[in-house]
């Protein structure tokens, strides 16, 4: 990436996550209603913090942190960057305000303007890289903890009017057939990819449909009216204990009122649109209608390979594969190492991109994760057998 | 009390609210950090809502609520007032905003105001009073909760300069005694008081001393120097297991930086006064503390008779009577009786006043009572023999 | 107590205890099915573990431990007398087998047969009747722990024919009243008693009625379909939490099959008898109940002075005293000082005895205790107004 | 298999089982000290209860259930066969007693004996074939329950003179290396497996080594020596979690006396050998490790090419496969069918056997699996790169 793509391309993306909060309210910045929910003034300092640390304090001789104490409040999970603090506590953590973490933002910005002019080093430019990838990234899980915190407040409060988030619709129908042979896998190329899609090797695929659509509201509402949450023989068996412990009887956001399904929207609460593409499901609700259609999830192999002839992007797709590494990954060393790497145990790799997810930041080779029981992201089902 | 009086009380109460939150910012509003801490937005509201609720919608024909959502969302524990949200839910509850609680307030004052311009039913009246110190209640738990959240951000922010709250020192010094006899306890005469205070009755005393001054920071000090955190022959069975579950060494909002004790006041980090009145002290510390001196804490009664000759009201002071009804006590019918009666299990009786105490709040037969393991209110020790 | 005397107070108090266990089967010794109740293999160790610990081995010279092993296995809460294992894992100590321990108590006993002969030395003649109190103290809890882990069994299985413990009846009805005025507390006299006990004081009593008759089965029916579960106007705060989290509609063992109620006895399931006194009630229960029939319960003030004229014995009677220190209390030195004195927080005194209560021990100024959720004792109701 | 041949193996299958119990204790039998561990009672009577269930119910006219109370007692996860009981119950059950548990495994295997004479259906053989793989499955749980029972007394008791079971040696050391290529998995041929190992299909590998021996006590020592329980770099993140949170600093059973590190074995306690090979390590302790050598953990697809030239066999070996069914893997209909695939979410792999597999149960296809931080059975760690 040339130099004036960068400071440009940084802009960008910088903007874009002020863009995503502008509809808040100071209040709306502060809460986190559970463990896996940041609060927006979090996720504002921290991606921050990352080219704080990372970028201008390593790199540029003299510079004056905005304040050593962000270090300690704004840092994630990277242990090799001195003391954090608990992730549970983000919500209690009213000062620096909002306000304080947008001028802490100005200043970072205005010291990586200048430092990007003149910057030429391929290693620091990959790292700058690497903080606006890192940045979208943020920029979903941002659209996807308001939703958590509006979804979670008994008004139920709009967004942004115009604008749910849901109501996309399938292009296509039908299977999608794939023979069998031996397939390449992983990222190629010079754009830039994640360590955990390095690697590019080869995989054996048996011959495999999958499907061209995902699958809709009205296919899941068939599911749960022939009783699909109340059969044992159609989950995992850490399914049905996360149904029974939780209660769960239909997608998140979905609310039962006056005898219809309606479910919370960024732009408020809305009856469920039968033909929409279904979203907010965990992988342990994915697996179970699977199982109930007879078919199963595909692999990530198959996604990645079936990918070039699908029309994908509205929801992140439930894998059958574990998030593990690529034979030869291995970590980066120091605290980028910390990325992806330590992350590779129980979870379940999710491909694709969602309607939240950031322009430009979807690949067909990258490899998202969550934990099976996570639906909070705009998560979906493709089918395959 | 007349009616000029009453409006004039409802209006310099009201303020005195609004005054305790001046220095907040609005993220300060917002977050619950532990069960017993609630938001200060949360009390604006909800002692709001006990006016709207208790006098305005039951005797203003045509009263128009503010928004008929607000009952559910600002309800504390009036199980008899519809359904309520949960109490651990609160400091997710972003909207309403500040700003609109405010403007909630304003509304129901101005229909107070005019409300209390004619108001001579007695009932009414009394129900107004009994508003007001709920109201007051309220703003001691404003400043110990704002404390909380001040004081458990990493940053330690000043909430107000020049005003620390407990630097207060003894007047007095040596032990009263108070011969046997029959004592009178209990509320008496015309002035306001809650229900649990009522049912005037005797009680038998035997003799017994009891300090004229609270137990200072030099004192506790000494008792954690001779290892009084890791004696267990001086603690009760359940302090002691909370002693080592949750690895008590010192009253909250201590810490030791730099080989010496500071606190946390509300004027920001302070190195521990010797000399001022010990604060913020569970009941199973007083009770170690006293059983290290060979003496005892009060019983409520014995205070109470001795309470004329004492120089009282820098710190609730945990006495060694179990929070229990009167002879004589019932509850009032339907829910203004939830007040007080229901919590008579399991907490300590307090005895006295702090300096967060409202002025005109105080009272020589006041019944506060916490848990025993509570210590973020304004609490202390005062020794008996 | 001369030695005669307490050489067969000792043989008679350890063979009850042995003679309590023998219905059951070796499996029955093992199991702790929650943390409050110990295995009947504990018990019986423990129970001998205080005369070799307190008795033997500080006055015995030379004395030899059985092994040194039990005293960590089987000191209950003596924190002065070394490491303690872990109240909640007592049920998985298959080893020493039950056989080992009734060794154990074979080697003690005769250890203790030689010991008492010569003994004349008052301190020590006063542990020894301690530790079979003690020892009595453990045999209640021993039938009440059998009844548990039995009861708790989906096959129901039968303790003992012929001796269903709860099919008492009042043998009077009405109420007596007790006249105003100072009454002396408290332990008087030359027989035993507990610390708690101690320390005979003055108490002012205001005019009271209380029942001469316990609860029963058909009046507690009469709440339950009153909907006495359902109306939380009935019950504390805390009570009302424990009702909805533990989702609690009948006292303990209740079970409704058939469209009956039937309870678990000692004998087997039977269907409840409605004459029968009442059992296994909180205190959550007892104050519910007493607050639906408009009354209250009786102080253990109150209860002592009136017990003179009440039939007493059947079922522990909650009080509406907290269990906290007479005047004048204090702790005995040294590990015996824990046995009583550490407990007094969070409790609620009981009064009287009940049938499982061992014969010789029950005293009218007995002071028992449990927490206010606690019900696997036989509680009743008493009340008064 | 033949008549004859199931016959015999009936037979020689249900004696080890009870062979293993030998040495128990009456205790020994009763509890459950953590969820994942069984009673061995229960052991018992659910390898038994297997067989009447889907064997003799189903296949005997008239067959008389030995007690209908059985299967909701011993019923383990079957939601398809009735009710059952909660699995963190079962310590609780003291009655049946063991002895009756016995003879119940008496009256099943005498129906089983005259069932089997006349057997020849090829659906129910394999039924039968299925129960005898089921018991021993149990067979070897049942030894690790047994450890974890007895290693977790204080006492630390002997099971059986003589074999301590962790004390074998690797016969071989240096890598193997496996050519790139495509290679076939899964069951093949005519003997019994799993349904998680059919459905043989092709893989493709790269070029891997593969140590010829397991990891040493020796060589995990130096791990440990060098902090490798202290250095967050080595962990996954979920690992890290677990380290810290239960306090982990060495394998399961390992002590550190004296200054010098002992393990429990079922010989008793004795200093770690450190030659042997390592045992009880979690998957999170063999990634951790391999992380630290440079090194990583095989694939179950590398491991089962290699295995035709290691010698395995003494302990599980993680791999890093998560479990997950075979391409063209679907459940059998029925109960039988809950038997694997409801597994298959948040497990790891292991391949191989261990000291305590029963004999005639290992496989090369054989596919284990437990989660990732349990380490009671003898598990191991074989390298790759």
């Amino acid at each position: 990436m040339e130099t004036t793509g960068i400071r440009e391309a940084f802009h960008n993306v910088r903007k874009h996550t002020e863009y995503i909060c502008e509809p808040l309210e100071t209040e709306d910045y502060v809460p986190q209603p559970v463990a896996f929910v940041s609060p927006p003034k979090w996720h504002l300092a921290h991606s921050t913090w990352f080219f704080e640390t990372f970028i201008l304090k390593p790199n540029v001789p003299g510079y004056r942190m905005y304040d050593p104490d962000f270090n300690y409040l704004f840092n994630s999970y990277y242990n090799n960057v001195g003391e954090r603090s608990l992730r549970t506590d983000r919500g209690n953590v009213t000062r620096p305000t909002t306000k304080a973490v947008y001028a802490y933002r100005q200043y970072v910005d205005e010291q990586m303007d200048a430092f990007l002019e003149d910057l030429t080093d391929p290693d620091i430019l990959a790292l700058v890289e690497l903080g606006l990838h890192h940045e979208q990234q943020h920029q979903e899980l941002l659209v996807t903890d308001i939703k958590y915190i509006l979804g979670h407040n008994p008004l139920f409060p709009v967004y942004r009017e115009g604008q749910n988030m849901v109501s996309g619709r399938n292009t296509e129908t039908g299977f999608l057939t794939i023979p069998e042979g031996i397939y390449d896998i992983g990222h190629q190329g010079e754009g830039f990819c994640f360590d955990n899609e390095l690697g590019r090797h080869k995989v054996y695929l048996h011959e495999f449909e999958i499907a061209k659509g995902l699958v809709t509201n009205k296919e899941y509402l068939a599911f749960m009216e022939a009783g699909g949450y109340q059969d044992f023989n159609l989950w995992l068996d850490e399914g049905w204990s996360w149904v029974n412990e939780n209660h769960i009887s239909a997608p998140m956001y979905w609310h039962r009122i006056g005898g219809e399904w309606h479910y919370f929207t960024l732009n408020g609460l809305r009856k469920v649109d039968p033909d929409a593409i279904l979203s907010h499901v965990s992988y342990f609700e994915a697996a179970a209608f699977a199982q109930w259609k007879g078919m199963r999830l595909p692999t990530e192999f198959e996604w990645e390979i079936a990918a070039a002839n699908l029309d994908w992007g509205q929801r992140w797709e439930w894998t059958n594969s574990a998030y593990l590494p690529y034979p030869g990954f291995s970590k980066a060393p120091g605290a980028v190492g910390e990325y992806n790497g330590k992350f590779m145990v129980n979870q379940m790799v999710l491909r694709g991109a969602s309607v939240a997810t950031s322009p430009g930041h979807a690949r067909k080779t990258y490899r998202n994760f969550f934990h099976t029981h996570e639906r909070w992201q705009y998560t979906g089902i493709r089918l395959a057998q």
